[in-house]
C-alpha cells in the first residue's frame, strides 16, 4: 500500500490516441500525477461504423470504467471504515438518446445512469449506506458526471494550435 | 455497414461488475439497444489501493473511452461529409483534484479536460472545423460530460431495493 497524500493533490491522466485500422484507435494512456503509470488500450467499432471489431467500442470502456470506479471506491473505503465486504456486485443501466440530423449526421444526449449495488457485509444497513455515500464522494467518475464540465479542444493548423 | 436509424433512438448499455481479486472487478458490458453486443472488460488497482494490477484502473478506461469516442466520431462523420482523413491523433490531458477527508477518506472533483486534435486532411481548415463541431455533437461522452447528470443508486436490502 502507498500512503495517501494529506493535502489536496492533482490527479492527471494524459492520453495519446492514434487512428490505426479502419475505425480502430490505439490509446496510450498515462497517469502522470501523482505518480506515473502507463496503460495500453484500444477502441474499435463493429459493422455500424465500418470497423473491424478488434477492440471494444468507446462506450463499453466508459461504462466499464464508471462501474469499476464506484466498485473500487466501495472496497477501498470499506477497508478504511472497517466494514467487511464478502461480496460486491454492481448492475448498471446507462442510456443515451440518439437523434438523426441532416446529411446522416446525428447528435447524442445522456438519458439515465442507474446503478444497483449488491453488497454482502456483516455491517448493518446504516453503516453500509454511510460507506456508499463516502464512495460516491470519492468516485472520480461519479463526481465528474454529476457536474457540467467544459471540454476544450484545439486543432493543429499551419499557424499553430487554434481553439475549436 | 448498418443503416442508421432515421428517428430518435435509445442507445443502452448494461453492465454487471463483480468484485473478484483483492481490488479487481470483472465487467460484463452489454450493449442492449439498438442492437445487442457484449464486451468483457476488467479493472484493477496497483499498490495504492492494494490491488494486483491485473487490469487498467477505471480512470484509464474512462480516459481511453473519451478519446476513442471523439476519434470515432471524427472519422465516422468525415466519411459522411466526404472529408479525407489521412491521419488522426488526439492528445488529451484530463485532471482531477483529490481532497483528503477524515478517516483517510477522500473526495474528488474534475478540474480540466483538454483535447488536442491533429488531423491530416485535404480539406481546408473551415471544413475541418465543421467536421470537429459535428463530431462534438455526436460524441456520446463529450455530450455526457458537458451536462450535470443525475446518477441514481439502489442498494439491495432484506426488504428489497432501497434508494441510496
Amino acid at each position: 500500500m502507498v500512503d495517501q497524500p494529506d493535502t489536496k493533490t492533482e490527479v492527471r491522466f494524459d492520453c495519446t490516441g492514434t487512428a490505426t485500422g479502419k475505425m480502430r484507435n490505439d490509446l496510450d494512456v498515462r497517469m502522470v500525477k501523482p505518480w506515473a503509470e502507463t496503460f495500453t488500450l484500444a477502441t474499435d467499432e463493429g459493422p455500424f461504423h465500418g470497423g473491424d471489431a478488434t477492440a471494444p467500442p468507446p462506450l463499453a470502456l466508459f461504462v466499464g470504467g464508471l462501474v469499476g470506479c464506484l466498485m473500487t471506491q466501495i472496497r477501498a473505503f470499506a477497508k478504511r471504515l472497517r466494514i467487511t465486504v464478502h461480496a460486491l456486485q454492481v448492475d448498471a443501466r446507462i442510456r443515451w438518446e440518439w437523434t438523426p440530423e441532416p446529411n446522416k449526421l446525428y447528435s447524442t444526449a445522456p438519458k439515465g445512469f442507474e446503478l444497483d449495488i449488491t453488497l454482502d457485509s456483516d455491517a448493518d444497513e446504516t453503516r453500509v449506506k454511510e460507506l456508499i455515500a463516502a464512495a460516491k464522494r470519492g468516485c472520480f467518475l461519479e463526481q465528474t458526471l454529476g457536474r457540467a464540465n467544459v471540454i476544450t479542444h484545439r486543432l493543429k493548423t499551419a499557424d499553430g494550435w487554434t481553439d475549436v
